[in-house]
C-alpha cells in the first residue's frame, strides 16, 4: 500500500510520500513514489503515485518520454500549464489502460492508478489536481485544501480538524508528518523512509525536497512528541459522568 | 456505512456502535445495530453488527426463533456458552447465506456482514469474538484486546496509540468514544445516535446501557475536549528544524 498527501495552501504547495511497496508480505521494497520535474524559475511539477506500481511506473515512463496531448508531443516538462499537465497524466493512464487493462483484468487485476500533480509553471497559478485510473481528474480549492491517495483514511482525521488553506506551510509540513506517522503506526505496508517536498507559491523552484528515514531525528521528534501529547490530552479529558 | 468497536478488557467489555445506515445518500436511517439478550444473573450476550441491513436483521431473526447447532435447537439465550453463542452466529449466517447468496450475487451485491459477540455465561470466561460473513469467526485477547466493525480506520489510531488489555473500564469508555467521534467528523454515512455498553466482568448483567444522542453533554464535552486539545497539542509541538 501507499500513503500519499498534498496540501494546497494559501503559501504554497506540502507533499507527503511513504516509499513502500509489497506484492504480498514477504515481498516489501522501496520505491519513490515522488516524481519531481523542475526546470528552476520555469517550472516546479510533482506527481505522487499510488495503487498498482507496474502501472504507475508506465505513466511516468510515458510523461518523460512524452505522449500526444491536442495533435502536439508533449511532455511534463513542455507542457504550458499545470492543467495540461494533469490533462497529460491523464492521456497516458490511458495509453496505459489500452495497453495493459485487457491482460489484467483477465488476471483479475484491478487497473488501480492514482496520481496527484501539484506545481506550477511560469506566471500560471499554482495548482493541485487529482488524477483517478479513468485518466479524470478534480482540484484542490481553497475549500477543500487537501488530497490524499493511497491508505488515506488513518491520517484523515487529524488533516479534518487542523488544516485549512490558511494554514502556515510550517505547520503544514508538522501536519503531514503527523497525518503519515497515524498512517505509518496503523498500516504495516505503509512505511518509512518518506520523501517530502515543499514549493512556495511563486517560486518557481522547490524550497525543500528531503529523504526522511527511520532515524530522522526532526521526525522522531514529531512522532514521539505527538504520541506523548495524545495520551496527556487523553489523560486530562475528563471521564464522562452522565447523571 | 456503521462503526462499531468492542473493547476486550482486564475489568470488562466496552462496545459502543453507531446508528446510522445508508442505501444511498438520501436514503438515510437510524437502526439499533446493537443487540442485548441478556438473563440477569445468568447471561449477558451483546451483538454488534455490521454490513447489509437485510442480512445482519435476518441473522438477528434467526438468532431470536433458534437454529440447530450440533443436533440441538437454539437461541442466544439457551446456548451454554459463549463460544456457542459466537458458533450460533455463524450458523445463522450460513442460513442465510444459503437463502439470499445465489440472488444477491445475480444483482452484484456483495454478502457482507460481520457481527461482534462479547458476553459473559454462567461461570464460564467473558469473551469477545468477531463473525464473518462466511460464518467464521477469532477472538479477542489480551494481546489483541479490541475488535472494530465497519469503516474502522478513521478510529483505529487511538486505539493503537492508547488502548491496551489492562486499560480501565472508564478509560475503555472515553476511548471508544473519541474513536466514535473522529469516524463521525470523517465519514457522513456514521453518525448519533449512539449506543453504548458497559459489562463488568462475571457481573452477568450490563452495568450501563446508553443511547447517546447529538444533545449529549457528556458526548459533546468529550468531542469538543478532543478537539480543543489535538489543537493544542499540535500548537505545542515544535516545528521540525532540520540542520
Amino acid at each position: 500500500m501507499t500513503y500519499c498527501v498534498g496540501l494546497y495552501l494559501k503559501d504554497g504547495l506540502v507533499m507527503l510520500s511513504d516509499t513502500r511497496t509489497n506484492a504480498g508480505v514477504d515481498h516489501i521494497s522501496t520505491f519513490s513514489k515522488m516524481h519531481v520535474f523542475e526546470v528552476p524559475g520555469e517550472r516546479m511539477v510533482t506527481l505522487m503515485t499510488a495503487g498498482n506500481l507496474a502501472i504507475s511506473q508506465s505513466v511516468i515512463t510515458l510523461l518523460q518520454q512524452g505522449v500526444e496531448l491536442d495533435g502536439e508531443h508533449h511532455t511534463i516538462l513542455t507542457v504550458p500549464s499545470l492543467f495540461q499537465a494533469a490533462q497529460l497524466v491523464g492521456v497516458a493512464i490511458r495509453h496505459v489502460w489500452k495497453r495493459d487493462g485487457g491482460p489484467l483484468r483477465e488476471q483479475r487485476v484491478d487497473f488501480d492508478v492514482s496520481i496527484l500533480v501539484g506545481g506550477q509553471i511560469r506566471e500560471r497559478q499554482m495548482r493541485l489536481f487529482q488524477v483517478y485510473s479513468a485518466g479524470n481528474f478534480i482540484e484542490a480549492t481553497p475549500d477543500t485544501a487537501f488530497f490524499q491517495i493511497g491508505d488515506h483514511k488513518y491520517g484523515k482525521p487529524i488533516l479534518d480538524r487542523a488544516l485549512t488553506y490558511e494554514t502556515s506551510i510550517e505547520d503544514g509540513v508538522k501536519l503531514v508528518l503527523i497525518s503519515m506517522d497515524s498512517t505509518v503506526r496503523s498500516n504495516l505496508s505503509v512505511g518509512l523512509p518518506l520523501d517530502l517536498l515543499v514549493y512556495r507559491r511563486d517560486a518557481l523552484r522547490t524550497e525543500q525536497r528531503r529523504r526522511i528515514s527511520e532515524d530522522d531525528a526532526c521526525f522522531k521528534q514529531i512522532s514521539e512528541g505527538w504520541s506523548t501529547a495524545l495520551r496527556e490530552a487523553f489523560r486530562a479529558l475528563p471521564h464522562p459522568q452522565w447523571p
